[in-house]
């Protein structure tokens, strides 16, 4: 344990933080906080007086993103970025975000009386959800340059533009442009988020390496057969479209599991004309295919496809598939992950590597820089769910290997 | 070919009759003609009118069942029922059910100059479909006497009772238990109707000589496993509702497939929470399980219900069962079906027995008397749908079928 500061103490402290920054919800009895709305407004707020009382300079950029900055020795020194985001899902869990922009606070707040040889920032994204505008993480994109200026006239469901969402919050469409950082002066960014997943709590372990951000494969499957009378048309005389997709459904597990550290997913499934006493006519479903290794996933998306279409073909059904996000994996920075071992090590905490199945803003940083990510054990793997929780202890080992992970780098960026 | 009617002027004379009937509809554009609705009031008027052109004396008994009646040559002779039934489902088909009432009106005119052993009545049912009320075949299970007086309070989805309805159409509710026949002075019923299925047309036969109405096994089955990120739990950790259900499926089409003239089916599944992007919680699916034979479907949902849960166990999900039907099959009776394989032979035409998938009001008469059926080839076994379709040609074999069986029965009747 850290003599200096004691896990539970810190843990303490960044529970009751994120618990404060949670009140601030866009509806009353549940946790909706959506980019650019008035609870984003308010949250934004608090996380930036959360800054100050940590000791940083806070500033707000041109989309919302606020920032807590302690200068380096000189005025070239590169810069750490620690942040995550402080947007939310519909009806969420209050970890999923903050979390990691509370543990980068309080690390700040740990190392202020220490000299690092690069400037430090933490920052709270506002757009990681992709929730309420159809964007993919626009705050941590523009910071690689990569906002999409098409973007800003991407509607809400309330016909809202993101544009006037901005005005309306105080942003600037103008100034998207110069968020952009220049990928000389940033040494890296690191991210702590809740793992969203069940295995640190399957191994007992507080926090774990993320290795990669799988990449993913989602595609909308149709199989179309034809309908009939379920009492009278023979078994050996039917094209049922759901029997075919339950054959279709057991070879994505069975594919899924075979291929390495890949997860393969039917989650929705739709039945036409979907009456008890009538032979399924059409199935319509879905494919979410993630590995941390892109030629695995490509050779388990082939696999599934073609098999798909092989059943088809044998039943006399069709298959069709639209694909519509083939996103590539995004591995983390090597000397940043051993960064995270060596100050979990320091912290006294063990730990694993492990890929990280959800997006982050560390996909949209690692286009600028060397990211990432440190993964808190979460009870029962639950997210996006007023379920999820984490334990203060977890919280206090997060922000403990952050705090040595920040001295690691700092001694590798001194010596 | 019977020489005295040609099959196709007698074809056309049924489909014409067939189209009168069917102008009758509780919604323009197509054939709904729900059970006491003005539309059955209408055709029942306009199948009274057939009957009498037919030289028949009609009246209606107290459920709107219309009756037409050639006497037999005592007052004590038995009678020959001839019928099926009149209400449609909604957006139906023209033959489900008005092709029996036609061909028996036919059948009776063609018989018109000939002496017969027995009584012979046309019968049009009201309410073979069950889809207004909550009844089972009201109005042929009241000529058994098996019409229960609890329907008469059963509400359809306006509110209306059976029992307003029933006044509102001019029928007497206090005069059902009346309609129940005597057993020894009934000598069978016989039933064209088309097949609903794609048995005879794949065999390329105009007609076939029903062995069995399938019994029917009906539940509802609910899996329950585990919500989970589809991106962050490995494969290994899940407890998938869906995965679970589509190894049920392939159960289900395998044994069916295997147990001897039986058809098993999911028609219903429904998946919770039924997004991309999480494994599934719980689905919701219903099994529909036929078989003529009454020991081997027993066999079969013990088989399949046995086996759900044997894979519910293994895969750590939960698996129930709500069974909500368990209706015995009604065997038809074999002299009557072999008088209409006789008459159909007799008539020119190539039979093949077959098992009925479906209901009919035969099974409420075999509980009252003797039964057979006769099935019409209808075109890709389409029924409840208005494409479905059968040929002039085919409608005109089942009347000479009709005729030859009637006669057939009253040489045995007189012999």
């Amino acid at each position: 344990m850290a003599a200096a500061a004691p896990g539970d103490e810190i843990g303490a402290r960044a529970m009751a933080m994120i618990a404060d920054l949670a009140r601030h919800t866009d509806e009353p009895g549940r946790l909706t906080r959506l980019y650019l709305s008035p609870a984003h407004r308010a949250c934004a707020d608090a996380t930036a007086a959360l800054m100050r009382d940590a000791g940083l300079a806070v500033s707000e950029d041109a989309l919302g993103t606020i920032v807590g900055r302690r200068e380096g020795p000189t005025p070239d020194a590169p810069t750490l970025m620690i942040g995550s985001h402080i947007d939310s899902v519909v009806n969420a869990g209050i970890y999923d975000g903050p979390l990691g922009v509370v543990c980068g606070i309080l690390a700040a707040d740990l190392l202020r009386n220490e000299s690092l040889p690069f400037a430090l920032e933490i920052l709270a994204f506002g757009d990681e959800e992709n929730v309420r505008f159809p964007t993919s993480l626009a705050s941590s994109s523009a910071l690689a340059g990569h906002f999409k200026p098409e973007w800003l006239e991407g509607r809400d469901a309330g016909g809202t533009s993101l544009r006037e969402a901005l005005l309306a919050f105080g942003g600037d469409p103008e100034g998207i442009a110069a968020i952009a950082r220049d990928p000389a002066r940033t040494l890296g960014y690191l991210e702590v988020h809740i793992e969203q997943g069940p295995v640190l709590e399957a191994r007992d372990l507080a926090v774990g390496v993320v290795t990669a951000i799988n990449g993913a494969t989602r595609a909308r499957c149709t199989v179309e057969g034809m309908a009939g009378h379920a009492g009278t048309v023979p078994m050996g005389m039917r094209q049922d479209a759901l029997a075919a997709t339950a054959e279709m459904i057991a070879l994505v597990e069975r594919a899924g599991t075979a291929a390495r550290d890949a997860v393969a997913t039917v989650g929705v499934c739709e039945v036409e004309p979907g009456a008890l006493n009538v032979i399924p006519a059409r199935t319509r479903f879905t494919l979410d295919i993630r590995a941390p290794d892109d030629a695995v996933r490509a050779a388990l998306v082939e696999e599934i496809v073609s098999g798909c279409r092989a059943i088809a073909e044998r039943r006399g059904v069709t298959f069709a598939e639209e694909r519509f996000m083939d996103q590539a994996a995004t591995a983390m920075d090597e000397r940043l992950a051993a960064a995270l071992e060596t100050g979990a090590a320091r912290a006294g905490e063990a730990t694993i590597r492990l890929p990280s199945g959800a997006g982050h803003d560390a996909v949209a940083t690692a286009r600028l820089c060397p990211s990432a990510m440190l993964f808190v054990r979460c009870a029962g793997g639950i997210s996006h769910n007023p379920a999820e929780s984490i334990d203060a202890a977890d919280a206090g080992a997060a922000v403990r290997t952050l705090v040595e992970a920040v001295r690691v780098l700092g001694q590798g960026a001194g010596g």
